[in-house]
């Protein structure tokens, strides 16, 4: 995938009039009909200035396919990590293109695994040395770059994200060069704003009445889950705010396929390890509704307190989406606080083809939702959000009033966190649903999911080595690699063929191992630019490995 | 402090080659001593080729001033919000810059209060309306960023940082465009390395035993003090691991002045707002250590259990230091975990004028840290750091088989964390470290230092009507403005001149209200370009006020 440039440029005059290692300048002269290919940018901005002429440019960037016209006068500005073209629609053209860096110096290859790099970086030199000039502090952040893994990359399916939003890098240089914080509105007016409004339309397309929801951008999905179980605490405790859990043996249930960031927040909120009960989950990993009805039940008879029931709307490892509607009856009738950690499905809700099953959201006490996982946007993008509206004031504001000025009007989103200095990271979500809108986000989601279907087939006409473990929900697909010959592990040989791609920078696909001690693949169909070539490659190349 | 363009470029002939909104090129002509003046790029990447010749450039970026020579082939790069200018030391040279965005574009004026944003943004049109183009996009990012607050400015001082370094502004870019999440080391290989090898340099830097320490970033400062209360509850109670609080009544010991992420850590961790013991402190806002003796003392009569004591160093109002050395002692007696929070002032260690402030850091059990404070990183830049190596892992670790894989070397930071997907926090710390060293640190507090002992002199020598609140310890510098004519309230009058330097845009102070009821101004001086004759201004404005 490097970009050639002598295949990239052709059919026209080209000039380079200035090229060095931060940037290059070209002039370039065309004719009717000349085009230059569509070409990646890796992490080069691209700037094109049309001095004369008309071109039609097709651009693949983000989450869009489009097509504009652009004429004298006109900056056709292609952000890093997007492609496109150009064709000349008039006789004559003539364009002036500014690269930053030079293309060449591009990384698009694959880089999965690098054992070498804590040497070469040095790493290991004391931080208490003396500094370094500007030139070398430049370098340094190349070979940082250079060394990390290629997250841009449609082989890359090792977390629940994959590839790059161009609005996303555009963002976070905003966030950084304007260094606002959320604590007061005063000190981050717009970006107070952009969290409250991502609040306001996410309560809307979960089915929620806005004004009578509330929330806030937290630091992970895990975070997001903490505010879940201390807002339900403070509905069953109010007086837990002064005089904390007093003993109560409070209970958390979740299923056996749920993240482990519960058990983190029963560490965290001083509920214990053993306040979490596993809740049983079918063959597809989706909790069992009478499961969590028995357990709920024993738990009372055993004078503990049922805190909070957590569905996960797309499990980490399957992609499985508990049961909301059926859960929230049992909820109903036992009177607990029903949390939906919809970190990785939550967007289904934007989609026609995967909104089915969100079915019950609208019934949540409250929910988790990472934008910065099949959305794109940067880590850490997470809301959390409550249809009780005033359950996080009630819980967490202490307001110190030498921060909060209490002649401020309502808008100090600090006291509703556990955060004082916050970053605005509500501010990628923001601005790539104002961006690519809901429709944007449902048709994305739509070709993942047909995708999916795409790639199921294939699997299916892949011979006897190739497992698929079930039928997939969502965009986690399970697959299990027999070994080529039969007196080889079959256990763990699909662990060593995940070892296999990621050691030669094939793939970086991630493994997780059953109940019964068997390896399989998880493959992750989050990347917006991934294609079935792709995925036929990955499992040819599966199928090779010795 | 608009750039003049006519008056930036002279001496010289200036060649336009390209201008369009998001780029310009020049080239420029120089003869011997012709020179630029001192500038400032503002938001702009500035990029200068030398094609000819040789140059003296004098830079002002960041925590340093510095001088070097460029010659033929040469690239100067002068990274947003750095000012710099250029000596032609040769009898002819040529040089082609190149800008991103062209700088007339910039923003380098004062923005502090800007009430109509949000109809000019249009902030209330609801997300879920169709996308907008990239074009569109891109201009409402603009608008964003001039309609944040100007954190850049000299005369910013409202939170506890001050200006931007370009340092934080180009990691911000590494950090989004690859995307690397904490969790695993195998998933951010470099980043994983930089934040240990953070921890381990501010374990040296506190005179600690680097191979018994531990510690990560969390996001934030209030963050750091929850971990510190999590792990004392961890070795107070190991059993709290499985069953939580259990009805013990925890108390934590900490300054009436102290950061009210205490009380928030209290909420979250299931004590209660009443576990929050506030100690008194001296006129000065340090922790009195008999008092501490005393609360304590009384707190195991009343059947509780003493949990942690924190001290502050760097109280947010006036910048106090609490005595570490003789709490530890009281700690010690008491068997009694030490905590420090030296989130704004802990960057004093680096400091010959002011490390005798963190006498005793060495005896503390844990301590919060922000380089995102005095030391400029990104929000949030913050790290908890333990003399107990494995606290972390006993009170964190709950692995998941799925993400931290068996094959992998104890290098999965995740681990220790509350988080699960992580950014590179820690990474803008060690960028700026790296680039300035513990020297660097030293040599720009040493300047704040003097810095303050001159305005603490203007301020005696500037009449009646300025009140220094009392002899400043650090950076915080409290003042009260006295009113023009004795008819006017003086208890409010220093809160109405801020209100005022605020909404004229000269400048954005924060204020406190003290016990008495009587509001001062706290000046922060924390930029570090901030100079004298800034701070002149400010007072002479602040007399000004009607």
């Amino acid at each position: 995938m490097a970009v050639d440039t002598n295949l990239a440029f052709r059919n026209y005059d080209r000039k380079v009039l200035y090229s060095c290692p931060a940037f290059e300048v070209v002039q370039c002269e065309w004719k009717k009909n000349s085009s230059s290919p569509m070409h990646n940018h890796g992490s080069s901005d691209c700037y094109v200035l049309v001095e004369e002429g008309l071109f039609e440019e097709s651009v693949r960037s983000g989450l869009e396919i489009s097509t504009s016209f652009r004429k004298s006068g006109q900056v056709i500005h292609t952000p890093p990590f997007s492609s496109h073209d150009l064709i000349c629609k008039s006789d004559y053209a003539r364009t002036v293109h500014v690269y930053v860096p030079p293309l060449s110096k591009d990384q698009l290859g694959n880089r999965f695994s690098s054992p070498d790099q804590s040497e070469k970086l040095n790493f290991f030199e004391p931080l208490s040395r003396p500094g370094i000039s500007r030139d070398a502090f430049s370098s340094l952040l190349d070979e940082v770059r250079n060394q990390s893994v290629s997250v841009h990359s449609e082989y890359f399916m090792n977390q629940l994200f994959s590839g790059l939003l161009p609005e996303s890098i555009a963002v976070s240089r905003i966030v950084a060069s304007t260094k606002a914080t959320l604590a007061t509105r005063e000190a981050s007016p717009v970006f107070s704003l952009a969290e409250n409004e991502v609040v306001f339309a996410l309560s809307q397309a979960l089915g929620w009445d806005p004004r009578k929801s509330n929330g806030l951008a937290v630091p992970g999905g895990s975070a997001a889950n903490f505010m879940g179980l201390h807002c339900a605490r403070q509905r069953v405790l109010p007086s837990a705010r002064d005089e904390g859990n007093q003993g109560h043996r409070f209970r958390v249930f979740v299923s056996e396929e749920s993240h482990y960031s519960w058990k983190k927040g029963c560490l965290a909120l001083g509920f214990g390890l053993n306040a979490a009960i596993p809740i049983r989950a079918d063959a597809r990993g989706r909790l069992i509704p009478e499961q969590l009805q028995v357990e709920l039940t024993k738990s009372r008879l055993r004078g503990e307190v049922p805190l909070l029931v957590g569905a996960t709307a797309g499990t980490t490892v399957t992609g499985a989406f508990d049961p909301i509607r059926e859960m929230h009856s049992v909820c109903r009738d036992q009177d607990v606080w029903l949390h939906v950690d919809a970190a990785w499905g939550g967007p289904a809700i934007f989609s026609n083809s995967a909104k089915h099953l969100m079915n019950g959201v609208e019934l949540a006490d409250s929910l988790s939702f990472d934008a910065h996982k099949l959305l794109g946007a940067s880590l850490t993008s997470s809301i959390f959000i409550t249809q009780h509206k005033h359950i996080l004031l009630e819980a967490n504001d202490v307001a110190a009033t030498y921060l909060f000025h209490d002649n401020e009007d309502f808008g100090d989103r600090g006291r509703l966190s556990w955060q004082c200095g916050r970053p605005a990271d509500a501010f990628a979500f923001w601005s790539i649903w104002k961006r690519y809108g809901s429709d944007g986000f449902g048709r994305f989601i739509d070709r993942q999911m047909d995708l999916q279907k795409s790639f199921v087939q294939l699997l299916k006409e892949s011979g006897p080595r190739i497992k698929l473990l079930h039928e997939p929900e969502f965009l986690n697909v399970c697959v299990q690699v027999l070994p080529p010959e039969d007196q080889q592990d079959v256990a763990s040989w699909s662990r060593h063929v995940r070892q296999s791609l990621l050691e030669s920078n094939q793939a970086m696909i991630n493994f997780s191992v059953n109940p019964q001690g068997v390896s399989f693949l998880r493959f992750i169909l989050a990347h917006p630019h991934l294609e079935i070539v792709q995925l036929r490659k990955i499992v040819q190349w599966a199928l090779e490995v010795q």
